[in-house]
C-alpha cells in the first residue's frame, strides 16, 4: 500500500468533513441515528447532513442533494439510502471529489444483488474513491470522535481497534465493551468488503499510534495473500488477534449464506497466519481476556512463568492449563526458594506454582509478589486468589496495586513484568476484581483465563521475537 | 456399598444431632464459626458444642469434654482441635457410638504426617464409624438446613451437590454460587480422603432424591475401580460432572505437593469416567455452564438442535463450535421451512443455523420459537440474541419466558424442549440475561457458552441412552 494509499484509508478514520447522505427527520431512522451519534460523540469536524426536505437537522444545516455540497469539501461520505439510490448517489460524491464514502444500505451481494455492488465498487474505483461496505453498521474513531455508526451513542476511547465482519455481533460487542469498560480506539464494520478489506484497514491501523492492538473478526477472506502480507507488517507493530468464524463444514455454509463470501481452506489460512505471528482466538471470550492481557501489561521479556496461589486447588488446575498452552513453569533456583521460604507459611510449597496456603494474608501476598517482580529471571506472574473467610479480597487487590510503579504490569517501569491475576470467590472476590479492572490490570473470574491472559503475553513475546529473527536474517542477506 | 454402609454415610448429610468439638468462644476461630454458621443456616437437630472452658457459647449449652455427651445421642461429630488432640477426641467419640465424624483439623497426610491420618482412620474402622477428612472445611446441606462449614454463612438452596477436594476452591466458589445465584444441594469438603472417599458419597448423592446433578472436583484418586462403580451408578439415576486437575506432568506434581494424592494415569482415567457416562468438564466455567442447562433443562429426546440467531455472525461461531463438539445441526424439512418463511423477514436464512436478520423483533422471535417447540422433529433449541439498536432484549426475553408450560424448557412439561440462550450486548442485553437466570432458564453471555449448555444436554441424552441399551442388554443376558 502507497502513501496515497494509505493517505485514503485514514480519511474513514480522521477526516476533516463529514457528509451523511439519507438523514431522515425521524428518529430511529438509520440516517437520523448515524447523525445523531456524529453529534453525541463531539466530532469537531465540519457535518453536512444531506435530506430530499432540506431543512436542518439536529441542529445541523441540511443539503437538498449531494449536487448543493462543494466540490473539494467532504472527506468522508456515509450512504444510508436504499440499495437502488446508492447508484445515483455515488455518481455525485465522485462528482464532488469525495475520496471516501462508507455504504451502510444494504440489499447488495449479501441477498445476491452482485450486479448492484460490483457497479458502485467500478464507480469508486474509476475516481479513486475507496468504499466500505456495503451492508455495514458504520465507523467509530475515538481520536477523531467519530461516531459514525447507527450504534450505541457512547463508547469508551481506548487502545484497541476492533474490526468486525458481522454487523450483529458487532454492534452487541460494541455495546458490551463500553458496559465491562474495554475501551477501543476504532470500530469498522467492513460489511460486504465490496472494495476495502481487512487487509487496508491493518495497512492503516497497524501504523496508527492510537491503536495499541487489533482484534478482527471474519467470517470469510476474499485475498488470502494480501491479508497475510498485511497481518505480518502489524504484527511487527502491534499485536493482531483474530477470530476466524466458519471453520467447520455447516459453518462454512453458514457464513457463505451470511455474507456471501467463502470461508476458504481453514488449515491453509491457520498454517499462514500463525506463521505471521498472528494471535487465533477460539472464541470472543478468549479474545477480550487475551487483549485484557496484552493491554494492561508489558511484553514479557522471556517464558520464565509463576504462579502464586493461596489455594492448591487452583494452582494445579492453572498449570494444566500452562502444560496445555505450553508455558514454561519455571523451575524455582534455590537462592528464590529460600528468599521465599522465609514469606510463605511452613504448610505451602515453594514448588512452582507457589502455594502460599489459605494462611496467606495480604502482607504475605504483597511480600512474596515484590521478591518475585525484583528477580530478573522471572519473567511473568500469574496470580491467583481464593476466597477464603479470613482474608480480605480488597486488601489483596491493594497489594498487588501498590507493586506497580509504571503505567503496566508490576515493577518499576523500565524493568516491569506481566501479572495477570484471577480472583475466585463472591460478593468480595468480585469487587476486588472490579477493583483491578478499574485499576488496569488483567483481572480474571476464574484461573484458567488468568493463565489465558498469561497465555497471550507468552505468544505476543515469541511472535516478537521471531519477527525480530527474521528481520535480522533479511539484513545479512542485504 | 450395603444398605447399612449408606445408612452411616446418610448421616453426614442428615444428622439428627450434631457435636462440634473444639468451639472457642472466639469469633473467627474455626470451632467458632461452624457452630455459628449451623446456627444461622437453620439446622432444626440437637447442637452440642465441646469447649473445655464449659461455658455456653452462641446460646448453645457447651459440654466441657466429649466425655460429658451421652452415648447415642450424637449422629455426626465436627472435629474443630489442633491435630494433635485429634486421636484422643476420636477415641472419645467412638466410646459414645458416633457413627459420623468430620475432622476440619489439618496437619496430617497433606504435610506429611501420614503416621497420625492412619491411627484416626483405625480408631474409625474398628467401630464402624466413618470420617470424613482430615483437612477439610466442612460440609453443608441444603436439605436438613446444615452448614456446618467454615464458609460462607448463607448458601442458595438448589439441586446440585459438589463434592471438592480442594478447601481454598471449594469455599471460593461456595461464595460465588450464592453471588450469582447457583443453588446448591450439599457441599462436601473431601479432604484427604483418608476414609471417606468421593464413591463412597455418590453412593449416597446417587439415591438422594435432592441432588439432581453431582459436580465433583478431584486430584487425585486412589482407588479408580471402586470410584468408576459408583459413578455409573449415578449417572443412571443423575448427570455427574467432573473437572479433574492434575492432567498435566507439572499438575500432577502439584497435586501431590498439595494433597498428598497421586494423580493417577488420565488416560485410563479418562476413558473410564467416558465409558461410565461421566461428563468432564475442561474448566470451572464449562462446569457451571453445563450444570445450569441440565437444571433448567429436561433432556432432549433425539440429538436434532436447531439454532435461531438475529445475527449471522454468532450463528457462525456457534454452528462451528457445534461441530467442534459433535453437535448434529438438524437439516430443516421442507414443511417447516415453508412454515418459518411466513416469518422469517425475506432476507434471513432458514438453513440452519435460523438467521431471522436484525429485523427480527420480539414478535419474531416469539413465533418463530413457537413453531420449533411445536416440531417433534426438533429436540433442542440454541437461540442467539445480539442487542441491535432497534430491538428490546427484555422483550425477547419476556417472548421466551411465555413459551415455557412446564418447570423446565419450552413448550408443555410432557413434551418439554431444552433451550439454551445467548445475549449479547451491553447493559439491555446484560439485563435480559439475568431475568432468564431468574427465571430459570439455561442463558449465558456469548453464543460459545449457549452451545456448551446444549452440548451438556445432548451428553445427558447419549449416557442416558447407552445407559438404557446396556441395562436392556443386561435383561436379554438373564
Amino acid at each position: 500500500m502507497g502513501r496515497s494509499d494509505l493517505e485514503r484509508i485514514s480519511r474513514f478514520f480522521l477526516p476533516k468533513s463529514i457528509a451523511i447522505i439519507g438523514v431522515s427527520r425521524k428518529p430511529g431512522k438509520i440516517g437520523h441515528e448515524i447523525l445523531r451519534n456524529i453529534k453525541l460523540s463531539g466530532y469537531e469536524g465540519r457535518v453536512y447532513p444531506v435530506n430530499t426536505s432540506g431543512e436542518s437537522i439536529l441542529g445541523y444545516k441540511t443539503y437538498k442533494s449531494v449536487e448543493e455540497l462543494e466540490a473539494g469539501t467532504v472527506d468522508l461520505a456515509i450512504i444510508a439510502v436504499p440499495a437502488e439510490s446508492t447508484e445515483s448517489v455515488m455518481r455525485g460524491l465522485v462528482s464532488k471529489r469525495v475520496p471516501a464514502v462508507v455504504v451502510i444500505s444494504s440489499g447488495f451481494s449479501e441477498v445476491g444483488n452482485f450486479e448492484l455492488e460490483s457497479k458502485i465498487v467500478s464507480i469508486a474505483r474509476a475516481s479513486g474513491m475507496r468504499l466500505i461496505g456495503p451492508n455495514t453498521f458504520g465507523i467509530f474513531c475515538s481520536k477523531s470522535r467519530m461516531n459514525a455508526t447507527f450504534g450505541p451513542n457512547y463508547v469508551l476511547p481506548g487502545k484497541t481497534a476492533f474490526i468486525t465482519q458481522s454487523g450483529a455481533l458487532g454492534l452487541a460487542l460494541m455495546d458490551w465493551t463500553t458496559e465491562e469498560r474495554y475501551g477501543v480506539s476504532a470500530i469498522v464494520s467492513i460489511g460486504n468488503k465490496a472494495d476495502v478489506d481487512d487487509a487496508d484497514l491493518l495497512d492503516f491501523l497497524a501504523q496508527d499510534v492510537n491503536t495499541a492492538s487489533v482484534l478482527v473478526y471474519m467470517e470469510g477472506l476474499k485475498n488470502g495473500r494480501k491479508f497475510i502480507n498485511s497481518a505480518r507488517k502489524t504484527v511487527r507493530a502491534k499485536p493482531l488477534i483474530i477470530i476466524k468464524a466458519g471453520t467447520s463444514k455447516k459453518g462454512a455454509v453458514a457464513a457463505s449464506s451470511h455474507t456471501g463470501s467463502i470461508a476458504g481452506q481453514d488449515r491453509v489460512f491457520s498454517a499462514a497466519i500463525k506463521e505471521a505471528g498472528v494471535m487465533r482466538a477460539g472464541s470472543m471470550t478468549q479474545a477480550f481476556d487475551w487483549i485484557q492481557a496484552i493491554n494492561e501489561n508489558p511484553v514479557p521479556r522471556g517464558e520464565n512463568i509463576v504462579i502464586v496461589t493461596n489455594g492448591g486447588g487452583i494452582g494445579v488446575l492453572a498449570t494444566d492449563r500452562c502444560e496445555d498452552y505450553g508455558i514454561n513453569l519455571m523451575e524455582i533456583p534455590k537462592d528464590l526458594k529460600d528468599e521465599l521460604r522465609k514469606n510463605v507459611p511452613s504448610f505451602g510449597s515453594l514448588k512452582n506454582p507457589i502455594d502460599m496456603t489459605a494462611n496467606a494474608d495480604d502482607a504475605i501476598y504483597g511480600r512474596v509478589l515484590s521478591i518475585l517482580v525484583n528477580r530478573k529471571d522471572v519473567h511473568g506472574i500469574v496470580a491467583l486468589f481464593c476466597q477464603t473467610a479470613n482474608i480480605d479480597a480488597q486488601l489483596v487487590a491493594q497489594a498487588i496495586v501498590s507493586l506497580r510503579r509504571g503505567e503496566v504490569g508490576l515493577g518499576a517501569e523500565e524493568d516491569s513484568k506481566p501479572i495477570t491475576i484471577a480472583f475466585i470467590g463472591g460478593r468480595q472476590a468480585q469487587a476486588a476484581y472490579s477493583r483491578m479492572i478499574q485499576r488496569k490490570f488483567a483481572a480474571y473470574p476464574t484461573a484458567e483465563r488468568a493463565v489465558d491472559g498469561m497465555f497471550a503475553l507468552i505468544q505476543r513475546y515469541r511472535a516478537m521475537k521471531d519477527r525480530h529473527t527474521s528481520s535480522a536474517r533479511g539484513k545479512n542477506l542485504c
